[in-house]
């Protein structure tokens, strides 16, 4: 079951005035004002057209709970019905955060993320997705980030996908490189994610998860070298959703310790969600070669076409490719290529999940904060 | 989108309790009786306990109107709130024309099958599916028989998708040879009808079809052998629901001439749905060559591994392939396996078709009455 309706294709923006109910007040919400020159927020505006519709702006990458505690204020003294969500991840947790906290009953919605409160319902809103990445379009996850205690939590719940999610590949024409790229890992490293684990005969998920890795490989240097290319947009934009949308991890174990690791460099150095990824993963799949050697074959074998040596061999050989990729997209995969204050960071991040009361990472549930401090360090 | 919610896995048929209303008045529907033998009826019956159920057993194979207008009265005069459809997909093509015929308003429901009438509200119900083959369990597609006029319709609409569906691959142990292989020859066609017509770049689209072939291709000879092989079991059912729940077909041309043409197999002579699929495929691949070839060809490639030759030699030993896979699973591929009384088959085949009022079949719409003679003939 997945309730969210996708609009794909060409020129689908003005589709949302028949998904918004007639009656409803509506916030539109977006980020810093890159949708003002591409001409989506011209095209969002037309579309509602007719409808009743405040506007929040300034909603930033890793959405920030103050900011969004302000968006709040404006739904409940407003009254909104419904939210609009134009833009990338960022803006879509942020909606979903707020979706959550307009109906929680609590005093402090910040609970919501700190106590684990799962939303089984929340308040209704749409996406226009202006930049594949996360997956959020599709799913009922969200991250928020509070600055002021340099956090980084998740949320989520069946009352949080969105009502539709608008994907128009011709959005991603107007995506700079950078953006492109981290879209691209970020997906990429969703699907690892689910599928970097152990075998357990699951042919058919694996095949599926393997489809998308095998796409995003395929379509990279198109879209890198000319994001108007419409087709390796659409693919893109899809892949992206599919890498996260829920259908790859049924049934399957899942991993999620890179994310886990990958935040707390975003939150330290404030370094691109994706970026955190490509720096963890490569040590994360080293340091766990023995648990992982078997997938990272496959993997190997079937994404990257190594038909060549022992398992073994493969396995390591899969690794390399993996770190060639993120290269050849421009993505650094050293924490030193980002930062020179990195010292002390594999302690820092280790004793910090030490201090959340440690409940063990990945997918054997077993990796310690030990465990933690080795991977850090094999990323600088 | 799509709303059925799908309980996968080992012994999850008792969780049927959580998903039906406490206070609904149940329909129990069913088939020939084969649930009683195996378990499954038991363990429905013992899920079902504190609910008010009655029943309705004896829909057959291709679901007749005639039949399915007795258990409408059934409902009807005792205010059935919910349905429970346990079967393979005939028994729930069945409910979903229940579903809808219930809330029907018309005199006749036979007219929403002719009049192609949607169905955007019906009756609900779930599945405990027994029988993985159509993936009518995760879709809002019907076809219903009427046995008088020897017609064989299809209905469907946003109402007809069942709220759960529950697959335990355990019940895929009791199901007799011949169902398994016509099982694996449905959903193997299934995924065909909406992938073997000409490539358009939707490579993930592509990708999860050949996965799902590619998958049935692993798992048929394990089942065929054991069906008492759990992970076999798995894969093969998850498999058939993924092969028509509507992801595949997202943004790309499809067929479904195959289909058509063997829907007036089964009418006129009984023929096993799948079977009649695997008669009337290879012909039709064939006398459509020159459209086909190239997804052919990649199809040749990609699940069947043949690397060597031209587009056109790939592309037909991609055919021969599939040939031989169906006979590989004890599936006979000429109509005169199946009848001695063939003769003027294909002109009766396209004649009701040109009465029908001719729209064109094939993913190009241009396959008149004269082709169809000509592909019916080549099943012979």
């Amino acid at each position: 079951m997945n309730p969210t309706k996708i609009i794909f294709g060409k020129g689908q923006i003005e589709k949302i005035s028949k998904e918004i109910p007639k009656d409803a007040k509506v916030l539109l919400l977006y980020g810093g004002g890159s949708i003002k020159s591409n001409g989506i927020y011209d095209q969002v505006k037309r579309a509602l057209s007719g409808f009743d519709v405040l506007e929040f702006s300034g909603i930033p990458a890793n959405p920030e709970y103050e900011i969004l505690m302000e968006a709040l204020k404006i739904i409940k003294s407003e009254q909104v019905t419904f939210m609009l969500a134009v833009g990338g991840g960022s803006v879509i947790d942020g909606v979903k955060f707020l979706s959550s906290a307009a109906l929680y009953e609590g005093d402090e919605p910040w609970d919501i993320l700190t106590k684990s409160i799962r939303t089984e319902k929340g308040l209704p809103f749409g996406t226009v997705l202006t930049l594949p990445a996360t997956g959020s379009e599709m799913n009922s996850g969200s991250v928020i980030t509070r600055k002021e205690t340099q956090e980084k939590l998740s949320m989520g719940g069946p009352g949080l996908f969105p009502v539709f999610s608008v994907l128009d590949p011709q959005v991603v024409q107007s995506i700079p490189q950078r953006q492109l790229a981290n879209g691209i890992t970020d997906a990429f490293t969703h699907v690892l994610e689910q599928y970097m684990t152990y075998p357990i005969q699951a042919f058919l998920q694996d095949r599926i998860a393997e489809s998308i890795l095998q796409t995003l490989v395929e379509i990279a240097p198109r879209i890198m070298k000319n994001p108007a290319d419409y087709e390796a947009a659409a693919n893109f934009m899809w892949s992206c959703t599919m890498a996260l949308n829920g259908l790859i991890q049924k049934g399957v174990p899942t991993d999620w310790a890179v994310h886990a690791m990958g935040h707390e460099l975003t939150a330290m150095f404030g370094i691109d969600h994706a970026r955190t990824l490509a720096v963890i993963a490569p040590g994360h799949y080293q340091y766990n070669f023995e648990t992982k050697k078997e997938k990272l074959a496959q993997y190997g074998k079937r994404v990257w076409n190594i038909q060549e040596g022992s398992t073994e061999e493969i396995a390591k050989a899969a690794i390399e490719k993996t770190v060639e990729f993120f290269h050849s997209l421009g993505i650094d995969t050293k924490l030193s290529d980002y930062t020179k204050d990195f010292e002390g960071t594999a302690e820092k991040i280790s004793e910090r999940f030490s201090q959340r009361g440690w409940l063990g990472l990945g997918e054997h549930k077993t990796l310690a904060p030990a465990d933690v401090l080795e991977i850090v360090k094999m990323s600088y």
